[in-house]
Order: structure tokens, then C-alpha cells, then sequence
């Protein structure tokens, strides 16, 4: 029986168990990328491990999330990054020169090897024939350092494309096909595989949007095969040298086949607020349109710009609609620049935002009140735009330019009629244009030692995580319902700006949920740590989904939560707890939820008993005596980090041991 | 004896008072220009008024200060001032589309015309010959709805220029000049009119800059002559009807004069962190710089970024400075695009900014902590940059360039020798590239009538003023101290957006006086307006200093400020208080400021008959029967405004009258 590429990769890169669906694997990361909203901790993590050089074949450290510079604390995130990259042996990618997950697959993506980076998008480089994995940054510090990375051993979902996208019809339907198929849950554990002559017909950047907004799914990562596309896309990087034809077998086994015809599809738009409330734009058109937003890691490659503006030249944008447009990288933006297309943007009315994530996580350009805001990223989670009760559609950059022309939903198939415009067909030029003198290389190892790392006075040292203790006598300081998203617990929008300063940013934890007058949760929290009694949060199903920011877990930690009971616990954001020592206690029976409420006080006995060797752990209220018990449903490498008191720790103790 | 050009374009507006140093006069004003930070208030005072259309020449409303967009309310306010002004006759500068003061001298300004400005920075206008005065928003809103302008009228210091600017020096370096001679304070009354064969080899751009940062004096305004320079900026802009020849008589008597010779000028430099602390480059050489931002209405023309492209042409700035470049207006950065000059820039290593206000105004591009950041700006005050402790000097484009290439302060003149690099003289083109479709002309009256405004949640109506009332029993909410400027009564920053939602604005008030966990300022006075009690502020000198925010007197009105009792009150900060029925008073004894304290409660027995006809004012406190005099000095038009509860009721009162 044929093998797969996912597990081909896989194989090749395993130091620890056993290739089989569900089974505890590690494997050698080949390749780690950071950007500067996860990057800052992954670095200060990195640093307190006592390794002095990465020990990967390639790390990059990229600036692209804090780019506004409201207050120093970005640029002091940018300084910090700077010069720790240089000093620890990664290149550094400066502010301005573009989204991580673009410059990346422009200039250091490699088939067939492993890439480990600390944002949640990652699976991009799955385009040119990677295992592209989003994690913590703790986990990508511990990459750095040279450690494995741990994770379950996937099933293998093949995506068999066949038939040839029509005009106007884009790669970012062909992923929003199958959202509306797969939905955004139920998908973890799986690594979604393309294959077949459909996908010979897609370019790198078409297949790199594909897998880029794979990450919706759910999955742990998605991937094409390494052929003549990908020769082509490397050549024209000046990179043919990094080419490999890599694919799966002719008769590989997949765990589940999904078929799409790519003649068959049409312009789609995940509509408000859900990438997989997929409806074709047929079904939505006439709706008035306020904002259209072009860019982010899914969709600003050169050739997505290079169409919008074949759209665009010599045409207006419809008065009442404001069209921002961030090109991906400043290699898309500076052949924008040369070849005359970026006079043309500005000629028909698009404001030109930097290169970099911006708009896509709500880092300006949110849209008024009631206005419907079309946008060609990834994500449109209720209020993600920076504004309540938005109405963001995720749409094709052909779907997202035809609103910006007529001023409502608009199929782009009906430009042609409506306006007399033919399809800008945009081939993948043979050559791009290089430039990576932004690009900052890392000192040698000499000058390195003699270096000097930046720290601005907004970049603090993360707390490491206190030894876990055997009785617990904690309180309970939250109550919360079922969905509670890593936004809840740690806002982002303004807030963002804090992320190297946890005793700053942990101020706001929970903010959604303070209330003017009374003290906040973190000031709850710290007075109770001063006493030492354990923070314990109570919530419901699907604890800590959405993004992967371990802020979520670090913050907490910081303020003295040590342990999480809850219905269910989302798969990252559990992994986050376990690596800053926070134990996440599921219940096992749903209905003690109900019984226990805020400012209850609760014991574990023998917390350290259990994290070494029980399955479950019995809870004491205090007041009255109510005992219930708690799932661990830990493996036993996670219990290893907990009683090491974290990752960070635990790594320490392995490299010494 | 011979008239200024001042005194002429005065006399031919004059509509009320006499032509005479100090005497109050009234002009009329024929054109308005608004900015979105002040001008969503105007509008909403403008529409309060019940006048349906404006009744200038030519009114523009311009999108340049809140274009970030964390949040609903900067697309908010574009989409009310967009309906607002298309349905009251107003010319609409989208987002986008440039800084309004570079705007309005590219497509709108006009010589011997009268140009009144919501924003500090409207003497820019000088640089065609206008008179161009920069106010509060009320009073220009008056201004839209054919009211008259009073003002001082102010003495004139004739600016003779000699001799011709050196390569490397520049427009910037004659305006820091005077600025190291005059100061920034003192000048208030003073009208600035440069003359002579110096004055005749600058172009209208280096013009501008000079009578742009002009504001930075506190003189009412700046202006130069209408001459062949000026012929040639507007035939270039296509608007050579626009042009006629204007200057002062040969024998004019200016009330003083002073002399540079043009040639005799070196790159100058204002230091942190006043506008006025300059020296020579020469003398600051050699510091490392972290940032340069080059832009604002102060140096953001065309043949600025083009001498700065000229410049960076073919190299790379140094790899620890952070370089951002905001083009003026969408007319330069078309140009920019279309010339290849903007892919240099990129290629140097630029960040492109969008074209607005943004670092000027601490709209992101914020420097890190410890950072010496050069800005081609007008303002550096501490704090400005939106950090704290900032260190922020004011250079030319010239003088900014050379460090954006060194990391150091390097005089620009030293860049022949050290880096072989030759001055790019750049001349005016002979024709810019003309496109006014981001600019949305008026709608005609009758579809006006129709047309619906687009109010979002975050605009609100602000309210107007409460009659004065015959007893006033108020109590002190505040004691401060001297040189409280307009940034500490109304925070900018991240709160700049809450400028069109006063009773959110509110909320920070003196927010940096707030302590946490104490009650705000605002919530203390809003308890006291809630029981009827006059809220009372005590100051020391210059209370109000800064930008001329109207919301600093609007805002503190709203929470139920009645009074402002200060030792001095800063000239444009006290007609806005006027202008919202809170009425100043200055301590007739400075001492009694000792004796007071916050919660003092203080009685005025018979404030309207003060306010009406008195010269000095009695003031008791209630605990112990203290009695103090305070000094009115109000003109016989305050009293009126006064007396009719504010400016808005009194225009209101008039236009019915």
C-alpha cells in the first residue's frame, strides 16, 4: 500500500513513536518562524533556556502583526527582535518587509522539510510541499533549541481536485468548498493532503492560499506536492536549488477521500461571523458593500494583486466604498511599484496600507457601524474587524474587487456584462523580483558572544511557572458559560501591543468580563496569589478556542491560576496550560458544572499524586464538602512537563540531564 | 506710507471694527477647510444651526487625522462627514486623499482670499498669499454659515529674506531660524509676512513650510506675497485663473522687521522637546538615531520626497533605523508611483505610510523607549510621538535623510564628502499630475434635500450649554498647576477617535490626574451635575496651552463645568470656553490661588450681572466667608456670547434676530 507525502515527510523527520493515526509522535523541526506578537515570548522563553544559537537548519524571526506604533511598545518589540535574532543565529525579516507566512514561502520554504512557527497560519508553506505546523511559542522556542516537536500522529484527509478553475473563480473558493463541507470543528487530528491533476493546474501561491486557510478547519496542517509548480515558483525566487519533486504515492492510503471538480465551482463568501457559513455570492449579491479589505497571508501574493488591479485600471471604486489593499510582502509591493500597478490602485481609489497582517487582526481599518465589510483574509469571527457586531465576508480578491467597483455583493462573473470588463488573466511571472536586503542575517558566532540584545523597558521577562503543589487549596475566580475563545481570555485589538509584558498585559485578562467599579479579574487574582491560595477557573464546553496565543495560558499563570475544570478544553490552548503548569481538569460528570460557583473553595489532596500516575482526581468543596471528580486525560509526556513545573522547565532539565 | 499685504487682504474683508493693532474686528471668510478630528463637531454644531447650505465660496471637509481605524469610529466619522457635507454644499476629501492643509494648497487656495481652518496648521494657506487663520471648530462652523470671523487685529512683522538658500539647506531651516529668534511664546497678536528677493526665489511648497510651521510662533498667521512663483505653482495645479498678483507696498510699515539672509542659513534642528530649542545640526552630529519619519503638512510636498528619493536612490538606510515616509497627499504619491521614485524608496528600505497626518499627530509610528527620532514635523512636544519620554527633533527632509542613511545626526551637507552623494536639486514640476476623484463635489440643492445623513453609533450629538445661571454655587473639582496644556484637559492618542461622541470623550477628561481605583474627574463632576452644583476649575498660569481643541472646553461643559479660575488663561483655549458659556476668570490677587483647594465650595452671587457689566467678579467660600476678586476682561462680544449661553445659541439668537 502506497504512502501518503504527509507521512513521507513525516517519516523522515520521526525521533520518537510510531507512525499510526492517534499515536504520540516527535519530529525534527527542520524550520521555525516567529512573528512579533508570538515572537517576543518565544525569545524570552528561548533565552531562558541557556542556548545560545538556534540549532535548526533555518530560523526567521518576522515583523508583521505590531506595525502601528501606538505607544513604544512596537517598535521596542522590533528592537528586542532584532538584535536577539542576530545575536541567537536567525535572520530577521524588519518591519515593512511583509507577512511572515509570504516572505517565508518567497524566500526560505523547502519541500519536504519541517517548519514549526508560532502563529496559527503557518500551514502556508503546506504550498510548496512542507509540513507546515502553527504551535506556541514555547513550543517553537523549544524547536529553536533544538527539541522536537510533539504532537498525535494525524489521519491523512485526501482532497482529490480535478477540472481547472473558470475565470473569475479563485483558489480561496476551492478552500471555502471545502469549509462548507468540513465545517471548522471536528476536524482536529487530521492533515488535509491535495492531490490529483486538478491540483497540477494550481500555481504555488494559489495552493498556498488553499493550505494557508486550512487553518480554519482545524486541522493540524495541509499540503501539495512538490512538482513542476513548485519548480517554477522556486526558480522564479532565484531558489531552484531548494527544489525536490516530493508526492504522495499513486496508491497511497488516505483515511478519508473528498472529491472537488474545480470547473464546478463558483465565487463563494463565508459570511458573518463564521469562515464555514459558506454561501455562493450569487445567493448574497445586491448586498450594499461599505469596506473592501485586500491582503493578509491568504490572499496578497503578486499575482492576486496584479488581477485586482487589471480590474481596477482606469476604473473607479464606487464612492461610497473605502478599498484598502496591504500587498503581502515588500517584494509584491516594490514589483507593484516598478511595473506602474501601485499608481494604478492609488488612480482608482484604493488606500495603500503596509505590507503586513493589519487589517486581518483588527489592527486598523475596521469598518463603521452596520457597514458590510468584504475581505479577502481568512477570518471573520464576530468583532475580529476591531468593531462589534461587524459583518465581515471572506471572499475571493476577484469577489472583493467586483464590491469595490459596484458598491455591493457582486458575482465577478458578471463584470463582464455589468461593466464590459474581460477576466485579467495573471500568470505567475517567470521571474520575481529579489530583494532581501530587509532581511537582516544573523551574526556570526564571534560577533555574536559581543552582541548586545535591545530590551526597550515594555519587554519583561516572562515568570517561569512554580512547581506544582501537593494540596491544592485554590478558589474558584470565574465562572464562565461554553465557547470561550483565547479573545475572552486575553482581548488582542489595542491590547496587542502589550503581549512582551506579561504583568502588563495580564491585567486585562478577562476584561470582557469586568465591570466598571468592582475590581478587576486580575486584580482578584493577585490577591488571592499574595495569600497563596490557587486560582481555579470553571467553565463549560469548548474552553479556550480559536487563536493559539499562549498569553492565554502565560497570564493566567502569571496571576496565580493554577488549575482549569471544564466540560471540554480546546486541543492548543490545553497544550498551552500544560506548558506554563496549569492543570486542565475536565469533568466527569457534566452536571457538577452546575453545582459550583465563583468564590467556591476547593481542594485536591494529592494534585502531584495524580498528575504522576491517576486518571482522574477528586475535588472538595470546602463550604459544604461536595466531592466530585476530575479528568486528567494526561499522556505521559504531559505529565513529565507538569511536575517539571512547565515546558520551559522541563526542557532545561532535559538539556542537563 | 505704504499697506502690508496683510492690511490689504484685511481691509477688503472687513466687516466690522476698525484696521488698528489690538482693536477687535470681524472679517469674512471665504473659504472653510474642517479635518475630521475637529470636524465632526463643526458639522454637528453646523447642522444645530439650521442653516441647510454653507454660505462661503468654498467650503472643503477633509479626511487626514483618524484614518487608522481601531474600531467603528474613524469609518464613522468618514461616512457622517461624507453625507454631511455632499448634503450642506461641502466639498468631501475622502480618506486618502492627503492632509488637508496640502490638499487645500494644491486644488483650492487662492490668493488675497480668506481661508478659515479647523486646525492649528492652516496658515499653510500663506504660502499662495491668503490669509489663512486656524480656529476652533464652532467658530468655523459660524464661519460655513456666512458668519464673520472676529479676531484681534494683529500687528505685523515683516520677515525681510535675503540672499538664496544653500544646497542641503532648507525651507524648514528659515522657519527653526525664526523660531530660535521669536520663540513660541510672545507673539501671540502678530501676523508674520515674509518679503523681499529672498522671499522671491522660494517656490510655493518652501513657502508653505515656512508659513505652515509659522503656527509654531502662536502668531495668527504667516503669509507670502502672490507673485510669479505663485503663478507658477497654480498654473502647474492647472488653476492659473486662480492666480493674482498680490504683495505688500514697497514702502509698507510693518510694526517690526527682521532680516535673514537666506545664504548665510545651515541645517538647524529643534531638540526635545520644544519647537524652539534649536541649534545647529552641526552642533548635535554624531547621536545615534533609531527613527525617522519624514511627512506632515509641514514637508510632505512632491519636490520634498523627491529630493529625499534622490537621495536614497540605489542605497539602504542604516539597518537600526526605522524609516517612515507619509506623502502629503494622493496628487504627490500618484506622482511618486508614476515616476518609479516610490519603488526607490522601498527599495531603500522606506515603510510607506499612508498619505494623513498619522506620526505628526502620534497616530502610530511610535518610537521606542530611549529612540532618538527625527521628524521633518512641526511639533515635539514631549509625549507627542505617543511615548513617553520621547526624544523627537524637528529637522528638514534634508537633514532627516542623511540620518535615515547613517543612523547618526548628520549634517546633510557633510553626505557629498562621507558618502559621495551629490544634492538632488529637484525644481517644481511644470505640471503635477491632476486627479480629483477622491475629492466628492457637493450634491446640487435639490438632491440635497433629499439626501440622508449617515450617523453611526459613535456620532453624537454634543449638547449645547445651559444659560448661565444668577447664582452659581459650584465646587472646586480640580486644583492644577501652571502650563496645563489641552493634552492634559483631553488625552489625544488612542482616545482621538472618541472626538465626535462627547459623552464618551468625556469620560477622560483630565484622565491624567485620575488614579486607579479612585473616582474619575468625570465621574466626580457628573455626580455634582447630577445636584445641580457648578463644577469649578482652579489653574495656575497658562492654563490651556497646546492645540487649539475645542473639546477641551466642550467636554469639561458637558460634565458640568460652569467656571475656570486661573492665574492666566492661554488666548485660544479662553474663546473656547467662552465659546461654550464656561466662563474664565483670572485671580485679580495670584496669592488667592494658595488659599484654595479642591472641594472648596465657591459662591458667585450675581454672576450674570458680572458677566454682564462688570469688570471684576466676587467670589466666596462657603465654609469660612472667604472673598476673592476674580478679573473678567471680557470684550463686549463675550459677554454677548455669554449671556446667550455660548457661541451656537448666540448665532442661533443673531441669525433670527
Amino acid at each position: 500500500m502506497g504512502k501518503t507525502l504527509t507521512y513521507k515527510i513525516l517519516e523522515s523527520h520521526l525521533v520518537e513513536g510510531r507512525l499510526a493515526p492517534g499515536e504520540p509522535i516527535a519530529i525534527r523541526i527542520d524550520q521555525t518562524l516567529t512573528q512579533d506578537a508570538t515572537g517576543t515570548t518565544a525569545f524570552l522563553l528561548f533565552e531562558s533556556m541557556g542556548v545560545p544559537r538556534v540549532r535548526t537548519d533555518l530560523s526567521v524571526s518576522y515583523i508583521d502583526h505590531n506595525m502601528a506604533g501606538f505607544g513604544p511598545e512596537n517598535h521596542n518589540d522590533h528592537l528586542y527582535l532584532q538584535t536577539v535574532a542576530a545575536k541567537s543565529g536567525v535572520y530577521h525579516s524588519r518591519a515593512g518587509n511583509g507577512i511572515c507566512h509570504q516572505v517565508h514561502l518567497e524566500r526560505f520554504g523547502r519541500p519536504g522539510a519541517t517548519l514549526l512557527g508560532s502563529d496559527s497560519h503557518t500551514p502556508t508553506g503546506g504550498g510548496i510541499g512542507m509540513v507546515a505546523i502553527g504551535a506556541g511559542g514555547l513550543d517553537v522556542a523549544v524547536a529553536m533549541a533544538g527539541g522536537p516537536f510533539y504532537l498525535a500522529c494525524p489521519k491523512v484527509l485526501g482532497v482529490k481536485l480535478t477540472g481547472r478553475l473558470n475565470d473569475w473563480v479563485a483558489a480561496k473558493d476551492v478552500i471555502l468548498k471545502l469549509l462548507s463541507i468540513l465545517s471548522t470543528k471536528g476536524n482536529v487530528g487530521w492533515v488535509v493532503e491535495y492531490f490529483g491533476p486538478g491540483a497540477e493546474t494550481l500555481s504555488v501561491p494559489q495552493r498556498s492560499t488553499i493550505t494557508n486557510m486550512g487553518a480554519e478547519l482545524g486541522v493540524t496542517t495541509s499540503l501539495f506536492a512538490s512538482d513542476e509548480q513548485t519548480r517554477r515558483f522556486l526558480a522564479a525566487q532565484k531558489r531552484e536549488q531548494d527544489y525536490r519533486p516530493l508526492q504522495g504515492d499513486a496508491d497511497a492510503e488516505y483515511d478519508r477521500v473528498i472529491e472537488i471538480d474545480l470547473s464546478k465551482l463558483e465565487p463563494l463568501a463565508a459570511c458573518p461571523s463564521s469562515p464555514d457559513n459558506v454561501k455562493t455570492v450569487r445567493e448574497i449579491a445586491g448586498t450594499k458593500v461599505g469596506q473592501v479589505a485586500i491582503g493578509s497571508c491568504t490572499n496578497s501574493s503578486y499575482t492576486d494583486l496584479m488581477m485586482v488591479t487589471g480590474v481596477l485600471k482606469g476604473r473607479r471604486t464606487d464612492p461610497m466604498v473605502e478599498l484598502g489593499i496591504s500587498p503581502g510582502s515588500r517584494e509584491v509591493l516594490e514589483m507593484l511599484a516598478r511595473n506602474a500597478a501601485l499608481a494604478d490602485l492609488i488612480a482608482a481609489g484604493a488606500r495603500i496600507l503596509e505590507s503586513g497582517c493589519g487589517p486581518c487582526i483588527g489592527q486598523g481599518f475596521s469598518p463603521a457601524d452596520d457597514v458590510v465589510s468584504l475581505r479577502t483574509f481568512n477570518r471573520n469571527f464576530a468583532g475580529r474587524t476591531g468593531s462589534k457586531n461587524d459583518r465581515a465576508y471572506l471572499v475571493s480578491p476577484e469577489t472583493a474587487v467586483a464590491a469595490a467597483l459596484t458598491g455591493e455583493i457582486t458575482d465577478p462573473r458578471d463584470l463582464s456584462e455589468r461593466m464590459g470588463i474581460a477576466f485579467p488573466r495573471i500568470e505567475m511571472p517567470s521571474q520575481f523580483h529579489i530583494d532581501d536586503s530587509m532581511i537582516e542575517p544573523p551574526l556570526d558566532e564571534a560577533k555574536a558572544k559581543q552582541a548586545e540584545v535591545v530590551r526597550g523597558r515594555t519587554i519583561v521577562v516572562p515568570e517561569t511557572p512554580p512547581a506544582l503543589q501537593k494540596r491544592l487549596d485554590g478558589q474558584v475566580l470565574l465562572k464562565c458559560g461554553d465557547k470561550i475563545t483565547t479573545d475572552h481570555i486575553m482581548p488582542a485589538g489595542t491590547f496587542l501591543k502589550l503581549r512582551s509584558n506579561v504583568p502588563e498585559y495580564a491585567k486585562v485578562v478577562f476584561n470582557c468580563f469586568n465591570e466598571p467599579g468592582s475590581p478587576t479579574f486580575a486584580e482578584r487574582a493577585l490577591a488571592l496569589k499574595a495569600r497563596g491560595v490557587g486560582g481555579i477557573i470553571v467553565a463549560g464546553e469548548s474552553y479556550g478556542q480559536g487563536s493559539s496565543r499562549e498569553h492565554a495560558a502565560l497570564c493566567p499563570m502569571y496571576l496565580g491560576v493554577r488549575v482549569v475544570i471544564a466540560k471540554t478544553i480546546e486541543r492548543i490552548h490545553r497544550a498551552n496550560l500544560i506548558n506554563f503548569c496549569i492543570v486542565p481538569i475536565r469533568f466527569a460528570d457534566p452536571a457538577d458544572y452546575d453545582r459550583l460557583e465563583a468564590g467556591d473553595e476547593l481542594t485536591i489532596d494529592d494534585l502531584i499524586g495524580a498528575v504522576r500516575n491517576a486518571e482522574t482526581v477528586t475535588i472538595v468543596r470546602k463550604r459544604d464538602g461536595l466531592e466530585f471528580a476530575g479528568l486528567l486525560e494526561l499522556s505521559s509526556r504531559d505529565r513529565e512537563v507538569l511536575l517539571a513545573a512547565g515546558l520551559l522547565s522541563y526542557t532545561r532539565e532535559k538539556a542537563h540531564a
